[in-house]
């Protein structure tokens, strides 16, 4: 069976595995990733982790998964927040020719998508939309077997999609930005404004919900209806076979999942009712996508 | 030069042509599509016009445009509000045996975006997203020269895309819908509303704008945000190379289009700026794009 190398680099910590094709993790080796130090520093380490991986050298291609939009015809780095110096740095071109394979380079959400569609929840299907609900919200198109990462790399950068444009300004987003709307943070946030309370965490809101604090119910049935909305403004523009939801929110999904479907419903067509909404399957989405990059481009 | 068989089936008339893979028409015969007397009546009448071209033999598949979704995996319309009989109807295999060469069908507004990625405004890049905006509003992604129908044939049924759920009922779209706030249609309807008077056509909202007049000034100046803001929720799902726009309304873009474009710049990142809004290049797009379905599945 064919074998890739997955990169998971993040602006602390970076993970390297060699991964079979069926999403198999044969082997990994993790450590800080220098995040803050530079290209040099960070693509130094990145490169001797590679190193150590038993047998890297039968592998047929290299993928990295990276925080932030990508070019990924150039393979480079669009914006590099997480990781200072690297927007238009060489980072595909630089690991082919330093270990004489070819290497690919998307966004963490979009390769997280990519694992799912291809060895995960949405294994066999022409199209999958993977949406990751955490402390942010991203997502990703996936259409037969490839990313729909589009022209800047922004393609699934869903966060600062509309949903309701008379909310009040939160950030740099959109007023009515989803993710500042339905995220875990918005609905902390959310619940946090109206009540004059403070909460530990998301969950909070679900348990006060449960317990009949109306401005908890209120919270949790305005979250539901944004992310309704949201998933139904995404089945207009593509229609997915299948909608895979990831991220820390997932802990709660059965508070709230049900009544996001019961709400996309609302504002879908019924031919469109029985598209699937299923949670992530992989545990490690993000470094076996990295690996399934090379495979997502014929090799 | 290969060659296709392109027929443009509407609810009244239908049209059959030869047409070249560059997109050149070579032959072409019409007639009524007798669309309300049932599948045996219109297929037989469209059989007999497709001998009517000249070498229709040399062709080596077909390809059918049709109002409404469409299965594009079965071959068959989803509805068929205006082709009573044919929801379900296998259209595709009845061709195919037919004629004796592969058969494809598609919605009308996906093979209009799909002559215009393959040999129209976005000829050569990676992703088009066409959007159709007349009496009503249609669209399309395509990528890598396939149009993105979706598990159901919904993808790019943009007429339904949430963008202010705070208006008013109108139909059966869902409040707020873009096809009920900014088509035609929705503009002289929503200034006719407002002024409490009655225009002849849409374009007499730009000229009173033109002139000063506040209410025909407010109502542009919203239909402009809410199609920026339309454009930008499609950019976050697929971010294409490009954005084609056809339909009636274009024949006024040098009323609206630059307001659009620059409602939908203050709701995107600044990265996605420089995304080309280009009005449709081709006269005929829907029987070139019908031609085009079998070259887009690799003839």
């Amino acid at each position: 069976m064919k074998t890739y190398l997955g990169i998971d680099l993040g602006g602390t910590n970076v993970r390297v595995a060699k991964i079979a094709e069926d999403g198999t993790i044969i082997a990994t080796v993790k450590g800080p990733s220098y995040g803050q130090e530079g290209p040099e520093k960070v693509m130094g380490n990145l490169k001797d982790l590679v190193r150590e991986i038993p047998g890297w050298k039968d592998c047929v291609g290299i993928g990295v998964g990276v925080p932030g939009p990508v070019d990924t015809k150039a393979g480079t780095m669009v914006l590099s927040t997480n990781l200072p110096g690297f927007a238009g740095y060489p980072f595909a071109d630089d690991l082919k020719r330093e270990f004489g394979m070819p290497a690919f380079l998307d966004n963490d959400a979009n390769v997280a998508a990519l694992a799912e569609a291809l060895v995960g929840a949405g294994k066999g299907l022409p199209s999958t939309f993977y949406t990751t609900i955490s402390t942010g919200i991203g997502g990703c198109l996936v259409v037969d077997g490839k990313t729909v990462s589009g022209k800047h790399g922004f393609g699934g950068e869903v966060a600062n999609i509309i949903i309701d444009r008379n909310r009040e300004v939160v950030n740099y987003l959109n007023v009515g930005a989803i993710e500042n709307e339905a995220s875990g943070t918005g609905l902390k946030r959310k619940y946090e404004e109206k009540s004059g309370k403070h909460i530990e965490h998301t969950g909070v809101v679900f348990d006060l919900a449960e317990e009949g604090d109306p401005i908890a119910r209120e919270c949790v049935d305005e979250f539901c209806k944004d992310l309704g909305q949201y998933f139904a403004t995404v089945c207009c523009v593509c229609d997915p076979d299948i909608f895979v939801i990831g991220g820390g929110m997932t802990k709660s999904a059965d508070k709230w999942l049900p009544g996001v479907v019961k709400q996309y419903k609302m504002m879908s067509h019924t031919a469109v009712h029985d598209t699937p909404f299923v949670l992530a399957a992989l545990e490690e989405p993000g470094i076996v996508g990295a690996a399934m990059l090379p495979k997502s481009h014929g090799l």
